[in-house]
């Protein structure tokens, strides 16, 4: 029901503005005796904060997270669990025509009319900024995940840029961390850095998208109907800035397949039942499988952007506006940790959720 | 965090499954003296039941609701109203091979899993024929906006099929309900026909994409981040059997687009701020712009086949089956109503939680 | 959120009206493969229905449960679990003063000032044959308690008639089945029996307090803030029709103790840690202790009573009222099996919310 | 759903421990462009802040509030505020005896049983310093009421110590303020000085009754059933730390009245619907009434004490304990401010929830 929350048994709410002094997040219903601290979320900071390389916003943030609540002695007690990460840089100058002008694209309009006020230094509250609190948050989701399923891996990673696809037969997972896009495709990170470094300089921005593989998921995880776990898969990712469309396996392409293309086959292995393929992503009617969850989401082009748009101010006088400012050329290579932290967030939730109302699986094959 | 309810303000709870006795949904938080009755409701139901032509499963069923609580002399009272709808064809001998196979592609193994039992008779809980609640619950929801949003309008139509599109430019609202795959594209229906003949023939199924749009939604309804509108319609649409995406505005092709591609220009109309173009889908910052709302999601074709498909028995043999029965070629086109139910009841939801909130919009333009 | 629902993971949604066709439960999370019937549910409505002897209301309702989802084969499958009682009774001719006046000490002006409807034959909503629908959902919740928690026992029964306390030192549980006011004191019983005869005859009513005892309830359920067990206790009785105040252990009484007269000592058993005494009533900081729950709630006098009371019209002119029909002498009689059942749904709830975040107790004593 | 929250749309959110670095609370759901800032929140922090005088703990909190988000040019903007309260004063050489030892009357047996480990130097979550996070929270309530509802009016005060009432015929809500006890009875004050002043220099301590007013609610907030106004009400307050007991109106003495001594009788106004007496409490089947609510609970005697309680240690050893350190010999005293906060977030809670379901009243009588 709280707008900033997400999450039923394991509830992150956050809070927080681009241009305040502060924003965090608020983790209730993790489970004691989880080994936690600040360092060990720090990690996951430093792979989202700004600032790393030409390819992402020059705002210079230290994104330090501080454990202000529900730590003792190294673990986590069962209660909440309060993250604050400071805003250090917060340039002001940069931002004045966007006080008087609404940006195409952006949150401005809509946010003005809704609440008739607007943090004209910033996004406000619809700052991409908030997602630091998520990966914050993910951590705490990680360190739980580890003790609960520890065989359990989340993996993001960039799929597209624009209209570059990465060739999904030469992907190679330890290539992700080896280039400024978390792609696994190495001969991809090539083209893209040359296209993003032209677009950059053009002054311009565009899309992406993330995909984000859990493997050691147990199968079990979610409910048939409201309660799916791509129902709320989707809504994790769906509610990051940017991201317009959400894909479980498949995905879209589901729609060209026939029947007998798209069912997994299964068959009985050592180890439980094995699938042929994947289309599924994973969940079945709701339900984990077992098999690898999958799901990519696509991220919008920034609107701020060098090039004059058309727009109108709130006195209603049509105008023209270009945005400068430390912007991100391609949101969605820092969109690669969010997307990893919101899966883990759903993943306890669900391994919560399955463990309070069904204790352990109760139907068992072979 | 009910495992069966959808909604905040306006919330959704939907009981039963495709071989007991009867279905329905328990709608709370419908604002009181809207006039309702069985009838209005009847004709949404009317709309999804099955068995209306080759096209869609023979299963028949009269999908008559009734109102068993919260109207009182043809208006809602503002307390729960109960929404029954009779089970009445129900044959089991169609089903035999299930109860001891996993149909692949279906809830049946994941379900069995988790709960430790199943009924063998037809999908149990994950049946689509829960989406008669939905449509049902829609329906009030609809009743409820006729009254505090005049101007609202959902209408959703198929857009693919399988490999085939529709030509946008030949789009004409008015055919949608001239063929039985509601589709604005009158030329898409008819090559649509053919190609799905053929494949109910051959015991094959297809998937396909929906798109719902809603107009007259008006600028405000949403939230920054969790309670972003686009995240409610995605968790909306993705709860829907079937669902493997969900798209809003450009969706996932926003990936391809550049900043001053995406970012829809604003200027002064006679009525307040006009867009130039939907990239956002009506949603900029996860609040309404006043444009339309456009979704679509991609349903994936039926796994009930008449191919030999590989699977496992609960004793974990590996065998093959078959899914003889009563099903849809392109279950995509019964989608079409419950999207639209989906959409009313995200709409509605969001109205009320946006007044009680803000009450009325706080910031005027012009 | 929702305005009909109670509880967390195992959540029920009530539904129906004093004078509509039906009314009922639907109850979420239910852990599957439970042992469930119809009949084991209707023993305890049998307890609570109406017209059983003279001193409830003579209305008569078979008040007959059936179940339509969420059984399959004798168990529960895990899903939505739909219970609907009908109404049979619907007597409106005794109604009739009160479709224009509001009786005093009902809900009837409140209801039709926020409303603006009201179903002028009996409480709409607000009646008490809403607790019917409780009792069959605290059915639910005692066959799941029963499976999951053997040694947990609820009993309900009244410790007070208007002025008229038991003698805490008479109490024999075994009596409270030997009179119709469910005391376990026979000589209060006694003194009740005339008391309240004399009353019903003159056409007035009375208060009660009903006692709810768990035993066998483990340590550990609850949380220190504002999941408290208590918190859900008092929630779960105060939302129960024409109680007026929740007591937990010493209750009120705390108000007049000291530290060293409250504070219950603590000694090491056989079976972990003992308890002096049981002021805190079986919770500490929100947490139960293993010791008996112990709540206690008042019931005010039913308002319906032949004593002409000053009351308004509609249009808002001074008139009289008195309040024929069917009704209870002392509504706290079948507040007991109501009590009961909100506790048991109280407790199966909070086992299945520990479970879900903590796993097993994860402190040990000795 | 989540453990540490409380309320629907107007959701609060605390975090922080006895001796952590800092405590406080998020507030999702205010309405925007409420007028606020620290200085307004610090007004009802400094009533509650501890060592104010002899009769509450001497430990010294500044209790210094900050905001941190949500509020931007002194207004609310509608997103998230977060309330910080540094803890300053943690003097852990006090605590050590607690580290092996539970404390009879205290959370730390269940506490530690739940979760396996403690916050030794002191209750962790479970102190009572978690409620100067909801005094910030209900400040922020009040001041939306103040807004939205100018006529509201909230007042807490002390009613009984221990075995000693006030006389209500002498009630002056003028000398609430008047005296260290938060009583409008001053012959009381000086009888509860020198009761107090003996009780705590015996090393003892004592219960209380705490009763909250709230004067121009308007009628209409609540409902029927679950989201009764009075439920929410008391569970708001029995979530307050040491309550044991919540009353509505006339409360557990409803028990002994008869329906006529207890049905308010209803007379027309000059500004509407009147009513001779209160024993509802303003709120009548879950709706207020536009009569004052009035509450009372018990708050049970700190059960910190020098007299030596019988206890056991961690590994099942009996002993004995006496709690030495800074207490309050009544901690009832400083649940007044708190009392009031709660009632200020469950009326705006319930505002915004009638709001967003009803708009305004929908029946108008006269």
């Amino acid at each position: 029901m709280s707008m900033n929350s997400f999450g039923h048994l394991f509830r992150v709410t956050t809070w927080g503005e681009s241009h305040g002094p502060a924003l965090g997040a608020v983790v209730d219903g993790c489970p004691p005796n989880i080994a936690l601290d600040a360092e060990m979320l720090q990690t996951w900071l430093d792979v989202r904060k700004p600032g790393q390389n030409k390819f992402t916003t020059q705002r210079q943030e230290a994104d330090h997270v501080e454990i202000l609540s529900g730590v003792f002695d190294g673990r986590t007690t069962g209660t909440p669990i309060q993250l604050m990460i400071a805003n250090t840089d917060q340039r002001s100058k940069d931002y004045g025509d966007i006080a008087a002008k609404f940006r195409p694209g952006h949150a401005d309009i809509t946010y003005y009319q809704k609440y008739g006020n607007r943090d004209y230094r910033g996004g406000g509250r619809s700052s991409a900024r908030e997602t630091a609190a998520r990966v914050a948050a993910g951590g705490v989701a990680r360190a739980a995940l580890k003790a609960l399923l520890p065989d359990l891996k989340i993996t993001g990673y960039m799929v597209q840029m624009g209209p570059h696809e990465i060739d999904r037969a030469g992907m190679d997972m330890a290539q992700i961390t080896e280039n400024p896009f978390w792609t696994p495709d190495a001969t991809a990170a090539q083209t893209w850095e040359k296209y993003l470094a032209d677009l950059r300089k053009s002054g311009s921005s565009v899309g992406a998208i993330v995909e984000v593989t859990a493997s050691g998921v147990p199968a079990g995880l979610g409910a048939p109907v409201y309660a799916k776990l791509d129902t709320d898969v989707a809504a994790a990712m769906m509610s990051i800035n940017a991201v317009k469309a959400v894909e479980i396996g498949a995905g879209m392409a589901a729609a060209t397949l026939r029947g007998e293309e798209n069912a997994d086959e299964i068959t009985m292995g050592p180890n439980g039942p094995e699938f042929s393929s994947n289309h599924a992503g994973g969940i079945l009617g709701g339900i984990s499988t077992g098999q690898d969850v999958v799901c990519r989401f696509a991220v919008k082009p920034t609107s701020s952007i060098l090039t004059p748009r058309k727009t109108i101010t709130k006195s209603g006088e049509n105008t023209e506006i270009i945005t400068k400012g430390r912007h991100d050329p391609c949101v969605g290579i820092r969109a690669v940790p969010v997307g990893e932290a919101m899966m883990a967030c759903v993943l306890l939730d669900h391994f919560l959720l399955h463990r309070g109302q069904i204790g352990e699986n109760q139907g068992h094959i072979g």
